[in-house]
C-alpha cells in the first residue's frame, strides 16, 4: 500500500468517474493519463504501473481489475428497496403477501400466488395464478411467471424473461400438430439468477427444474422437463431440448445446443457453440459438432484445416506412383485393368 | 385394464400429486415408491411393472408416458377464460371488438384494430393500430403487436414475442447506414402457436408470411419477407434470414441458421444446428456446417474425426516410402530433385 | 418511364395493395395477374416485363426491387407521434423533460432519467433511474432500460429489448457461486438502432459501449465490457462475450459467437454461424468452427465432405500395395513386422 491505508471508499468507479469515496483500479499504461487526472480515493495499480503520476493512496497487486471483481461485493451499494405495493398492482383473489414485499408499478398478479418476504417485484411484471415465489426473490421488470412456476428463496430473475410457459410438444394427427397440454410445473431452486429475455418451459406432465445456486444467463432456452442440477452455469443462447439432464457444476458455453435426453455428466463443460448429441461423461470438456471430447475436437478441426494440402500432397504421391508404373512397365500398366500397380507384373 | 374401468378421471397428473379424479402414469422402476403412495384415480402403467403396490384401477400400456401425451388433450381442462374488458386496459379509437372477448390487465389497442369472437388479450399486451385478430385468439401477457400483424383463428402467442417489427434493412450511402423502411405485412395463418420471446419481422414491401398450422417455438428470428409454409414445425432458436422460403411441412430443429433467400423444400428436415446456405430439396434431411444431406453429413464428420489418425498413418506409409526408396537406391534418390520415387530411375 | 411522368405518388405498396396515390414494383412473371390488376399509380417495372399488360405509368429499371428499396425513404409516412405525456405514465422524481417529447401509456420512468426532446417512449417501457436518452430516441413498446444505460440522439430500440442488464460475472468461492456486482455503464451511441428482444448487459466497472451508427438486430446477446465500433452491422442471434472489441464497420452475420476478449478488426465480416475463438484482423472474412479465413474454410470444408471418398481410394492404395508386396515377395512381406514395404527386402 502506497499512502494513507485508512482511506476510507464506499464505492466503486472507473477512473474517469471516480471521487474521493471510491476504489478504482489502473491496469494498462494507455490509462495513464486516466490515472494522472483521476481523483479516486483509492486506487488498485499493477506493480508495473506503481510509479505513474496520479491519486497518492494506491494498492499494488499483480492483476487490480481482478482483484477489483473480488472486492466488488464488499463495497457494492445495491439499489435501495423501498417496501409497499403500488396503488396501481393488481392483486389477485386469494394472494398471500409476506412482510415486507415491494410491488412496483402495473405488476399483475393471479389468484392464489403466494409471494416470500422481501420479494421484489419489479414493474409491469405478470405472475399467474397460484405462482409461488420464495422469501428475498427480485424479479426485474417485465418478468412473467406463467401458472406452475415454483421459485426459491433469494432467486433473481432479468427483465423478459418467461418462465412456466407451455412446452413445445405436438402429435401429428389426422392431418394437423394437435397441442399437447402442459401441466407440470416450473421449479427454480434457491439462489438461482436468470438472465434477460430467457426462456425456461414448463413440464408437460412431469416438471422442468433448476438446481439450487445455477445461474443462467441471457436469451437461454430450456424445454420441457429438463432437468438442471446445482450450482450449473449456462451461457448466453443456450438451447436445450426436451427432457434433457445437466448434472450438478456442468458448465455449458455460450451458444452450446443439447439434443433431447441427453444427460450432461456432473462437472462437464460444454464449449461455445457446441451441438451435443449423447451423453457427456462427468468431468469432461466437450466441443465442437456433433461434440467430442475437446481434444480429439481440437485434433480434428486442426486436421481439417490441413487436409487440402494433405489432398494436394497425396495427389501428388498419387501421381508420382503412377508416372513410376508407367515408366517401369508401360505394356503391363495399361493392360492392367483393376488398377493394381503395374509393379506387380515384374518379378 | 385392471380393477374398475368404469373409474371416471377429469384431469391428469403425476403421481405424487395425482388424486381420485386424476390419471396418472407409472414408467420406470425408480418411482415404485412414488406409485406405492400414490392416490391417483387411474394409472397407465407399462407391463413389466403391472405387478407393483400401488392404486387399484391401472391400464397397462406400451408406453405409459406416450400414451400419457396422447390423451392429455382430452383431458386436459384450460385456464377458464371469463370475457370483459378490464377497466386499465386502453381500447383506441375505432377499436372494433368482436363479441365475447377478453381483454387483461393493461393492455393497450391501437386505433383501428379488429379483434375477432372470444379472443384472449393477455394483461400488458400491446395491439398496434390497424391489426387484425381472427376469431379464439390467445395472447399471453406480455405480447407485442406491431402495425401489419394480422392474425388468423385461433393463433396462440407466448409471453413476450414480438410480431411485425421493422426488419433489419439498411443501405449504405454518404458514409452511413440508412434505413429502408419496412411497409409490408406479418401475416400468421389459422391455428399457428408462437414461442415465447419470438421476434417475426414485417415484410418490406412485400409480406411475412407463416402458414396455417405451423408451429414455431421460443426464441426464433423470422426476418422479413420470408414465406413459411402450412404444418411447418420451427424449434426454439432457429433464425431465418431474409426472403427465405419454407415450403409446407418443413421441420427446422433447435437452433438451425437459413441464409437469405435460401428455400427449404416441402417436408424437408433440417437437423440441430444445421447451418443452410443453399436450396434443400423437398423430402430431404440435411445437417451440419454447411449443410449437405445427412447421411453424406454423418459421414464426413465421422471421417474428420478419423483424419488425425489417418494422417499419422499417412505419414508414416510415406516414410516408409522413402525409406524403401533410399534402401532401394540411394544415389537416384539424392539426385532426385522432384521427389519422383527413386525407383523410376531403375531400368 | 411510360405514361405521365408528373404522376404524383405519396406511399409505397405491393401491386395487390397499390392505389392510384401509390408506387409499386413488377419484377417477375408469376406476378403478372396481380400487374394486370393493379390500381398502382405508378409502377418500376423491368425491361422484360415492360408490355405487359398493366397500369399505365411505368417506370422501366434493371432492378424493381432494389430501386423501390432505394426511393422508399423518400416516400415512406412514418407513424404520426402525437406529443405528451399519458396520464397513466409515472414519471418519477427529478425525471427532466425535454420539450416535445411523448410518453405513451403504462411507461414507467424512474427517479433523475433524463428524456431529450422529442424523445417516444411507447407504451409499457420502463426506465431506470437516472437513465439518460438523447434527442429524437425512439422506444418502441416493452423495452427496459436499466440504470446505467445512455442512449445518444435519435436511437431506435425495437420492442422487448433489455439495456443495460447486469452481466453474467461470478466467482466461485465457499462451494458458491458469487455475483460480480455491475456498476458499469452502457452507452448507446448516435443513430443506433436495436432489435426486438435483444439483450445488452451493463458493464462491470468499465462500460459496455456500442458505437454511433451502428445496427443490431433481433435477439443478440451482447455481455458486459463489450466494446462495438461505429457502422457496424450485427445481425439475429449474434452472442457475443464479454470484453469482445467489435471495430468499426465490421460485419456479423446471423448467430454468429464471438468468444471473451476477441478483437474483431476493423471491416472485417464474420459469416453466418462462424465461431469465432481468436482475433480477426482488419478487412478479412472469416468463417466456420472455430472460424478461419473464408477462403481456407470453404476449401476445408470441401475437403472434409470429399473426405470419405478419399479414405476409400487410400484404402484401395493400401491394399493394392499389400498386394503388390505379397505377389512380389511373399516371405520378406510376411517377414516385415513393421509394414515397411516389401519390395524393400529385394536387391
Amino acid at each position: 500500500v502506497v499512502g494513507d491505508p485508512t482511506t476510507p471508499v464506499h464505492a466503486v468507479a472507473p477512473l474517469d468517474r471516480a471521487g474521493p469515496g471510491d476504489l478504482s483500479f489502473f491496469s494498462g499504461a494507455k490509462y495513464a493519463a486516466r490515472f494522472a487526472a483521476s481523483r479516486a480515493g483509492v486506487t488498485l495499480v499493477s506493480p508495473d504501473l506503481a510509479d505513474h503520476p496520479g491519486p497518492a493512496v494506491r494498492i499494488v497487486v499483480e492483476r487490480p481489475a481482478d482483484a477489483m471483481l473480488a472486492v466488488l461485493p464488499a463495497l457494492y451499494r445495491p439499489p435501495e428497496r423501498v417496501s409497499g405495493v403500488d396503488p396501481t398492482a393488481r392483486i389477485g383473489r386469494g394472494v398471500q403477501l409476506a412482510p415486507d414485499v415491494t410491488i412496483d408499478a402495473y405488476a399483475v398478479i393471479g389468484a392464489g400466488a403466494q409471494i416470500g418476504a422481501r420479494a421484489w417485484i419489479g414493474s409491469h411484471c405478470v405472475i399467474g395464478p397460484g405462482v409461488i415465489l420464495g422469501d428475498d426473490v427480485r424479479l426485474h421488470p417485465h418478468v412473467t411467471l406463467c401458472s406452475g412456476a415454483q421459485l426459491g428463496h433469494r432467486v433473481a430473475v432479468h427483465s423478459g424473461a418467461r418462465l412456466g410457459n407451455d412446452g413445445f410438444g405436438y402429435i401429428f394427427r389426422e392431418g394437423r400438430h394437435t397441442k399437447i397440454p402442459h401441466v407440470g410445473r416450473c421449479l427454480i431452486g434457491d439462489d438461482v439468477e436468470i438472465g434477460a429475455n430467457t426462456a425456461i418451459d414448463r413440464g408437460s406432465v412431469d416438471d422442468t427444474v433448476v438446481g439450487a445456486g445455477t445461474k443462467i444467463d441471457n436469451l437461454v432456452h430450456i424445454a420441457h422437463n429438463v432437468h438442471i442440477g446445482r450450482l450449473c452455469l449456462v451461457m448466453a443462447q443456450v438451447g436445450i431440448a426436451g427432457s434433457v439432464r445437466v448434472e450438478d457444476g456442468a458448465i455449458l458455453a455460450g451458444q452450446v445446443g443439447v439434443a433431447g435426453h441427453v444427460v450432461i455428466g456432473a462437472r462437464a463443460t460444454l464449449a461455445g457453440q457446441a451441438g451435443v448429441f449423447g451423453n457427456v461423461p462427468a468431468g469432461e470438456t466437450w466441443s465442437g459438432y456433433p461434440a467430442r471430447p475437446h481434444r480429439e475436437a481440437i485434433r480434428a478441426h486442426a486436421a481439417m484445416f490441413k487436409l487440402p494440402s494433405i489432398i494436394r500432397s497425396l495427389k501428388r504421391l498419387v501421381e508420382a506412383e503412377d508416372r513410376a508404373r508407367a515408366d517401369a512397365a508401360p505394356d503391363a500398366a495399361a493392360a492392367a485393368p483393376d488398377h493394381r500397380p503395374a509393379r506387380t507384373g515384374t518379378p
